[in-house]
């Protein structure tokens, strides 16, 4: 049969190939086997580092650079947000207050998201539309008070004085005053791209479960999660509302909770994120075949994840489905059921993944060619 | 896409599927998954043991049993043959003079082929057609002059003595009349199936390569390869030709050689026998779709193996074949040449085979639900 229209959108396979990547190697195999055929591949970002780059790539829009403030107060840090076509800004975390920007200085107690907040200060100030938020991998506790702070959002201490919090200061804050930001932010609503449930606090929340590999021990934990708890005492009061319970608060070091709270940000999770911008069902129509994946389908799979979000949506629209996985782990027909036509490993022998893994990228790429040449050779 | 007709032939997943389950197992994938289909899954022997009951199972016909000799002279033993609709006969040299039959006292000095002479004998003296004759799994080393005596031709020492030539006793021959099976095999020519090369005698010949696992220790293995040595020199004088370097010769002790010279029979792979045998590209009319596999594709499947021959044979007719099979080695375009459509392995996660092996029939089930799942799922 001919393939008119083919659509790519899958996960990474996490630790052996990249989303990107898969997009290069699905769209050279295209090139070669069914150069006719209207081929998109577009990687799907998960709201940590690269989901600028990929939100460009699957969207078009341009780069936009500026000074802002690093990943602690006082230093600055070059860092990029992408504005697409439809004024939507795609902002990241990782860009000013990364993980790897704190790499042997890690210090949960003085990072600030400050940066971010910077960056969507200046797109809301150059007329962006919406801003996309995304989260993954900060090496912050702050609550997203820098970022809050950055647009107008003003915090004041016991003594009546204003102050940026960082996470070891969350303590000290009295009082919160948000009018500014949501007058900066009134026509430019927020979504975080948010793929964890986890509390503000407590034994699931952000410090108990993140904060150790940004690098603080069982007290720093400990007074890190008290300063979250007290944080959101002190929205309640001020502001009426907290949002401590909230799917995600915990979050970015409880940037989730800010968020939510400070800017009226609504929580989704990466794929609904990036299937939305992407305008999927109309991407859907006309088209011959999806195929999507991710490193080991599982019964998480069916939870909000990549494969789950672009078959539902695929399966909605009666496009056919296939997901070109690392490794099919439980095998129900609740994959079926969620609209996913078939499953294939990429795995060529019987290796283990400690082999296995060193041949990811030619794996996947025999397997796509393989997939397509079948459909190619079917008859109509 | 609707599956109107669909072909299933696969060679074993040697030691872990046998071609017969691969057969049960796509009936049942189908039967629940594309009830509508015309549905065709034939098991492929391979002329070794259970070559006659693939020939009932793939053509239908009767099953011949009679008592015959046994692996040793004076022994007898209930043996079956087929006889196909079309006349054809289909004899296994398992039956009668199988490997297995001999377990715990191997010795191919003294092992005989004169009782599937016996089962050619019937079957001619019945009005077979033809005969298939099955070489795998001997335990014989008589050059096929145990089944030569059995359809009447004489061997005679050097006394002018009429005896039945064995492994240890070939040296005795002087000369060789082959007029009586001549006459009685005129109207019913035999077939051989032959997967391997080697020639009657010499380093790589039915002695050296095949007798120690018969029993034979090095001094014997000597002696079984001068008895095949002479053997052939005698067919030269009495005969006036040998066959000792037809590739195949050497197949179950030197029946290959024997069943050309004294039976004039062709030496032909087992697929391409199987394949004419079936009338396949007759079957392939109307058929959307044909699944064939084996065990590890790789170069040696380009020569004469069952992926190959089926796929030569599909493509002839534009069928798209699938292969499905344990472990993808050489992944060159030679195997898109050959007319395969597309390659996929069975293994659904990345484990070596020592683990995987014991998942086969399950993962094989799961591959081959996922293929058809996907062509379904196809729009036309």
């Amino acid at each position: 049969m001919e393939l008119k229209k083919c659509i790519v959108l899958s996960d990474s396979f996490k630790g052996t190939l990249s989303s990107r990547e898969i997009c290069r190697i699905t769209r050279s195999v295209a090139a070669e086997l069914i150069p006719r055929c209207e081929f998109l591949a577009l990687p799907v970002a998960d709201g940590g580092e690269g989901t600028v780059d990929c939100f460009l790539d699957g969207c078009g829009g341009k780069a936009v650079s500026l000074s802002v403030t690093g990943p602690f107060p006082g230093e600055e840090k070059a860092a990029t947000y992408a504005l697409l076509p439809d004024g939507t800004a795609v902002i990241e975390c990782a860009s000013s207050a990364g993980l790897p920007l704190v790499e042997g200085r890690k210090d949960p107690c003085r990072t600030t998201t400050h940066g971010v907040g910077q960056q969507m200060r200046h797109a809301a100030e150059n007329g962006a539309k919406r801003i996309i938020l995304g989260l993954g991998g900060s090496a912050t506790n702050d609550g997203g008070c820098g970022a809050a702070a950055a647009l107008g959002v003003r915090f004041y201490n016991g003594d009546g004085q204003e102050f940026i919090p960082v996470g070891g200061t969350l303590q000290d804050i009295c009082r919160i005053d948000v009018s500014a930001a949501k007058e900066l932010l009134k026509n430019c609503p927020v979504t975080v791209m948010c793929d964890i449930d986890n509390p503000l606090y407590g034994p699931q929340g952000a410090a108990h479960i993140f904060a150790p590999q940004k690098g603080a021990d069982a007290e720093t934990v400990q007074r890190l999660d008290e300063g979250l708890r007290h944080l959101d005492r002190v929205m309640q009061e001020s502001l009426g509302f907290g949002a401590a319970d909230l799917p995600g608060a915990g979050a970015a070091g409880g940037f989730g909770a800010g968020a939510a709270v400070f800017f009226g940000a609504e929580l989704r999770s990466g794929i609904e994120t990036v299937l939305d911008q992407l305008r999927f069902e109309e991407l859907l129509t006309g088209c011959d075949l999806v195929v999507t994946g991710e490193g080991r389908l599982d019964r998480q799979s069916l939870h909000g994840k990549v494969v789950a979000g672009v078959a539902k949506r695929a399966k909605a629209k009666g496009v056919p489905v296939v997901a070109l996985v690392g490794s099919v782990g439980d095998e129900s027909d609740a994959v079926y059921k969620m609209g996913v036509s078939a499953v294939f490993s990429i795995n060529r022998r019987a290796q283990d993944f400690h082999r296995a893994r060193q041949y990811t990228a030619a794996n996947y790429r025999r397997s796509f060619a393989n997939l397509i040449r079948l459909l190619r050779a079917m008859r109509k």
